[in-house]
């Protein structure tokens, strides 16, 4: 291992089990499976791409008898680290993408058995001829198996939940016993026969075992979708508006997106063809991108028994006019989302971006904001902050940007004194969460040791422990401090 | 313990974490903390009531110190056996239910904090004035202590999910180490900082640690509601019906509830003061309560753009006469609650009731029923299936009735058999659950370990070992064969 390669051993078995085309040696083939989507850089001596769960089990079962760590990978667009090796090259990386030629759905059930490997587009594409999709809406496209490990969640959680709330089923490849095949893959909204293991599995940054199949609860695909871009009289009242649409709408509440001023001025400096969706010079301090969504389709006949989104978008906000809003651009779904899913991307535009996904209580969003605002400004006045969030889920990308072009030279130093900060801040002061959809990996584990109680980590050590006491599946230690 | 009584040191250190009200010990007032709803009657020396957290902490270590075993007990409404003692007095009961000082609501956040021992009822009184409540829609009014165990479903899952997915948090004291505090009350709707621990309590039987307090997300109240009764063609229809209904007015599909002739028949005959909703003669062979509902005001004003459940309602089974429906009545949603929830009511006056708990993926729900009629038609032709069943979340009660004043007398050991016919069938052909909604306990741990495979029972036993390696904490076991 490491410095001296693999055993010959080892690598002879790898190649039977495995073929040709299932196992990557050469440094050129492994380079794209040792870099993450935003962090994680490090090497591998091979990369291991079964296409069977069977061939999984033999890996698994080789890997323990040599005592060969491994790194799980699926599509490899986490955003912890949590899927690539370190530099240390002990690891080998065990690519689920093969594992991809089950798909089986089951639409009177609105269910679908599908392999660990198979994408979120891939899902989708089989699904919409049965007009049914998984509804967990992201930027990137990730496996399945990636998505349970990460337990994703996405810009319509508020409807839809995130990937917990919709995961019926799986199975798992263990690594103590070494290869024991753990099939749990009831199609069942109901099932309450003992501790539920699947739930083992979700979230757990592929520290527990190896997902190779899942069943998913699926869902219609809505058939009406109403949009607007609003804006809020003042930051309170982008609560209270969240109040009213739950209350009048809330059937239908599919997305509320709150957009800073800072954010949408990048968006439309930096991002081409967008217009101001407002007067071609105003920006607005802030504003929130709403969508309802049914998955009845509208019925037009004028008659009062139908059911019609964008009318009753419509006069939901006309009766918020004066106190709660200011003004609302309804309509033009596509060109609303592009702003949102823009930001990011024009953030890089500005300089070096320091992303954030935290969450709290809804009821303490105002609050942390004006507070984190006025802290960064009092403290780190160069740093712009331009913040987006899903308020309807506590979620907040509380992103920022260090401009380039600046007197002060960017330092990774004070960017780990900013993320203390508004971490310490969220966890401690607002009982929020300095991770809400992107999980934990070697990225952000110091702040799990941080933030975590010692009773927390003692548990999660002793189930990690179990179910991989030598410590061969990935980077991730949730015991207490290594 | 046991025969020989508490020792005295025991005793004197209970009294003292206790005091007067918190320990019984005279047989009479342990009575009613012995005897399950419906299965589960055992003795006790003492039934332990704290009022507090911290009273539970100082029991929890006193018993570790004295090896004593306790069985967890919330309202005692279970139905599995696994909140009362066994016969052998090895048992002391620790009964939840003085710990509800803590009911805090987050109206902004939709959430609330609730001591354990709180009942259902008691929460929702304490959320109406806020126009919110906690959903799972039950007969019985457990604790919510103990909906978390055992991970409760209910009449209108299909729209609210169970008790796991409106758990946001709980706090829970472990066996071991001995009055460990495991605190994960974050009141947040998505926060993936490693594995979510507090998964590991639900569904647990109380089986892996005492839950003191819980972070429940709640909803609004509905302000409209659409109920009927509908007549599918045929068998086949219930779900064709099932499917428009998700179809045309899923958003709002809160109930789907099927029941059988023989099940309505029996509600006429025994229940007082319900009549028949069809002709007073004609009993359907099958029938569906439809439950739609909104937390938007009905707006009557008569433009398009309000929401009006029973015009919507009424609109979609229109459409639906001729090919799928048969006949329908549609209001008066009192009395036709009023007719499902009599059905166990009505069933206990035709004989002895053989209640199941059963689900399957709903695409098999048309093949597991005509093939269960038929076998109980040949192997028992006089037991008399009356059965009624969630069908929008898969879930069925297969119930039956021996009925009293027969030439065959009721036998225990042709129940089991029967028992056993149907699970196998549910489980073995129809990849279904024997215990939907109603956990595992020594009622049916028997079923627990026919059923689950070697792999998921010693990962269970595992997680059990680990959170309680002295056995202390409840009857139920679920690692491999004892």
């Amino acid at each position: 291992m490491g410095d001296d390669g693999l055993s010959a051993l080892l690598l002879s078995d790898l190649k039977t089990i495995l073929g040709e085309l299932g196992l990557l040696l050469e440094p050129a083939d492994c380079a794209r499976y040792v870099s993450g989507a935003r962090y994680g850089n490090g090497q591998t001596l091979a990369v291991l791409r079964p296409d069977s769960h069977q061939q999984v089990v033999a890996i698994v079962k080789l890997c323990s008898e040599h005592q060969q760590a491994l790194v799980l990978q699926g599509a490899n667009t986490g955003l912890v680290a949590a899927s690539t090796p370190d530099a240390s090259g002990h690891y080998l990386v065990l690519s689920l993408e093969r594992l991809k030629k089950h798909i089986v759905i089951d639409v009177i059930n609105r269910s679908v058995e599908v392999d660990a490997g198979v994408t979120l587009q891939e899902l989708n594409a089989a699904l919409e001829p049965h007009g049914l999709f998984f509804p967990i809406d992201l930027g990137a496209n990730p496996s399945i198996g990636g998505m349970i490990a990460a337990n994703t969640g996405g810009a319509r959680l508020i409807k839809y939940g995130d990937v917990r709330k919709n995961l019926l089923g799986l199975s798992a490849v263990l690594m103590h016993p070494a290869g024991e095949e753990l099939m749990l893959q009831a199609a069942l909204f109901k099932n309450n026969t003992g501790p539920d293991l699947k739930q083992l599995f979700i979230g757990s940054s592929g520290a527990h075992g190896i997902i190779t199949r899942a069943v998913l609860q699926v869902h219609r695909i809505p058939q009406q979708i109403a949009t607007a871009l609003v804006v809020p009289c003042d930051q309170a009242a982008v609560l209270a508006l969240l109040q009213i649409l739950e209350q009048k709408c809330g059937d239908f509440l599919t997305a509320f997106e709150g957009i800073s001023g800072a954010a949408l001025q990048s968006v439309l400096k930096h991002i081409p063809n967008i217009s101001n969706p407002f007067a071609p010079d105003a920006v607005p301090d802030y504003c929130v991108l709403v969508e309802l969504s049914s998955s009845a389709e509208l019925i037009s006949d004028g008659s009062n028994s139908g059911i019609n989104l964008e009318a009753i978008l419509d006069r939901c906000l006309e009766n918020c006019f004066g106190e709660v809003i200011e003004n609302a651009v309804i309509g033009r779904g596509k060109d609303l989302w592009r702003i949102r899913h823009s930001i990011s991307e024009a953030l890089r535009h500005e300089g070096k971006m320091i992303a954030f996904d935290i969450s709290m209580p809804r009821s303490s969003l105002l609050a942390f904001r004006a507070q984190a605002l006025q802290s960064m400004a009092q403290k780190y006045p160069w740093v712009k902050v331009m913040d987006f969030g899903h308020w309807a889920d506590g979620g907040m990308h509380f992103n920022m940007v260090w401009p380039s072009n600046l007197a002060q030279v960017y330092s990774d130093e004070v960017v780990q004194e900013i993320r203390t900060l508004i971490y310490d801040m969220v966890v401690r002061e607002f009982h929020g969460s300095f991770s809400a959809e992107h999980g934990i990996g070697p990225y952000n584990i110091a702040y799990y040791q941080r933030y975590t109680s010692q009773a927390a980590r003692q548990l999660s050590g002793k189930i990690q422990h179990c179910l991989d006491p030598h410590r061969l599946l990935g980077l991730t230690w949730f015991g207490e401090s290594v």
